[in-house]
């Protein structure tokens, strides 16, 4: 590895098990053993150091991405399979990560939400059409709405003036609103499809759907 | 009927039709028949006389839903029959009202959103409960969530920057999104209800959820 690939590990699993406020360009120098001037050397402030974290987190959630989709036989345990990774990834990061990164980089946020949009909304139009013709989706529903919605439904999860994480558990929030959200969607192959998956892996769930 | 809700009415009726911004004070005074000076003698400006509107709105929504809840055998049937005057609303209603409302008086929309909010917050945490009493919704969905959940649904039904009307019919988004959400909440017994009743009444609806 490269320092520079060394600073953004290191920087993204303590931003991500610190938030990103609490972590200084020090601490990142003294876990790391990069010295401060290289670091300065291959990112101009911590705003590029972040951006390059967001970065990373896009590549793995891709990679992870396409592994689940190539091991699924259809659709929806595809879908449900990425979100049970997604719970974990939520589940293992600080709650003052998003809130941080929001409130004290917000330019790279809004860039990263602005590139990520485009990109996840023509991945889930072609996960729905996909599911349509599997039978899974419900060939009545109005994908491009649909799609937006679901993106909606993350926005919401992640909101912390819509569910406060003191008072909602980050957990049961997304499986509330993600579990329902496809049994809304989904044909009654579907929901078959999704009971049978919920329930063979009843204990990674906290609420179980059927 | 007193002037002042011959006034009402009749701005209610105008503002509907027509929009907020493009209706002025005189409009509602040749409509009605009463002079401006009455129409300022009972409403300090426009923006009390919109808070007014949205009052009388308020008003007729609790009698319809209190009626509908009388007529309805079951908490599901209920609810779709109040999302059908939902949908029959929002059609009568101008694309112009809610932006116009939102961008010339602010200050009133927000309040009465506040207001609402917690009354229907209330009410939906009651519809939940029976409903799952009722064995239509599913007794492992989080009521809480939920509630909060369909709040932010109909927030972004609404919402112009997540659907602008110019490209979305507001009724494919109502309904998608809100046979969707109650789909995805529905136990099986609550399916075949949703069913029956979109294929009894399937002229009223432009997506058939089945």
């Amino acid at each position: 590895m490269t320092p520079k690939e060394i600073i953004v590990e290191q920087a993204y699993e303590m931003f991500f098990r610190s938030g990103i406020k609490s972590i200084t360009m020090d601490d990142i120098s003294r876990e790391t053993g990069v010295s401060k001037r290289t670091i300065y050397e291959n990112f101009r402030d911590k705003d590029e150091l972040v951006a390059s974290c967001l970065h990373l987190m896009d590549e793995r959630f891709n990679r992870e991405y396409n592994k689940i989709e190539k091991e699924s036989d259809n659709t929806l345990i595809m879908v449900f399979r990425f979100m049970k990774f997604g719970t974990d990834v939520l589940n293992s990061i600080n709650p003052q990560f998003t809130p941080d990164l929001k409130k004290y980089h917000f330019r790279v946020w809004k860039e990263t939400m602005t590139v990520n949009e485009k990109k996840y909304n023509a991945r889930t139009l072609k996960i729905l059409k996909k599911g349509i013709r599997e039978r899974v989706f419900r060939e009545t529903i109005d994908v491009e709405v649909v799609s937006i919605l679901l993106n909606e439904q993350l926005r919401i999860i992640s909101d912390e003036t819509v569910f406060p994480s003191s008072r909602f558990p980050k957990i049961v929030v997304f499986e509330n609103v993600l579990i329902n959200f496809f049994r809304g969607i989904a044909t009654q192959k579907g929901l078959d499809l999704i009971d049978k998956y919920l329930r063979e892996e009843s204990d990674k769930f906290v609420t179980v759907g059927t």
